[in-house]
């Protein structure tokens, strides 16, 4: 069954970690973990600090072309009747600095104390959402204060 | 940095969630968290007895029109770094039961016990590797041992 909108809203400020699947230029899906946060009605994720792979990040060539986006929150418990996800269907693109996105971004993750919140020059994705769909395996509002 | 092949193995043996991205018939991206086990090569993930959104399964009906999937394995730490991921790009193929692939995911998921592995008749999703990358934040192993 769906989560209640209101737990939904909870998880989308609260979450640590989404992931995130973008179309590579040959259709191909491409998948990574992001950490986000949720300012001015879209979910904003950096090009952070944190080592990367590659300096040319596929994310980022991927939405220049495509701009359509998944995103994917959800719980693994071996407790089969606490699994949920919400899935973010959406659209991303790549901005310049944002005052509020880089503010709920620092209050959500104090780990931006130490690790730079960009890599290099100012670059977010803004991810808009245009469908939110959810599911939940048990009956009950279940566990999810491990957040 | 990527992760040791010992590691990535042991990974993609114990490790319990994944989460598929497929592509939609128009081409925007599908993502949901799976269970998977391994066995003679490939990875499998059952249409199992989990309650599920919906009968017709958009990975199911997305496999059908582009083989193409990517495949995460991740672990999100507060202690950024603890970080890695692991992804599979490959081919995934609808097949119906293999006796190996349901004692190795029986093996891994003592909740089919309870759950039935499947829905209605055998139908396994098969995941042939083409290519795994990995990335991980940290210097040295880290703990991951909350398999």
């Amino acid at each position: 069954m769906p989560l209640p909108d209101a737990e939904i809203d909870a998880l989308l400020d609260a979450w640590p970690v989404a992931r995130l699947a973008t179309s590579a230029p040959d259709g191909r899906p491409h998948l990574v973990p992001i950490v986000f946060a949720r300012s001015g009605g879209a979910l904003w994720s950096p090009i952070d600090g944190k080592p990367k792979r590659s300096a040319a990040l596929a994310r980022v060539r991927n939405i220049e072309r495509d701009a359509r986006v998944a995103l994917l929150l959800d719980h693994y418990d071996a407790e089969w009747s606490r699994l949920w996800w919400i899935r973010v269907d959406g659209r991303a693109s790549l901005v310049g600095g944002d005052a509020s996105a880089e503010a709920a971004l620092r209050a959500k993750y104090p780990q931006y104390r130490s690790v730079p919140l960009y890599a290099g020059e100012p670059r977010l994705l803004r991810i808009g959402c245009e469908r939110v769909t959810s599911w939940s395996a048990g009956a009950q509002p279940v566990a999810r204060t491990e957040i």
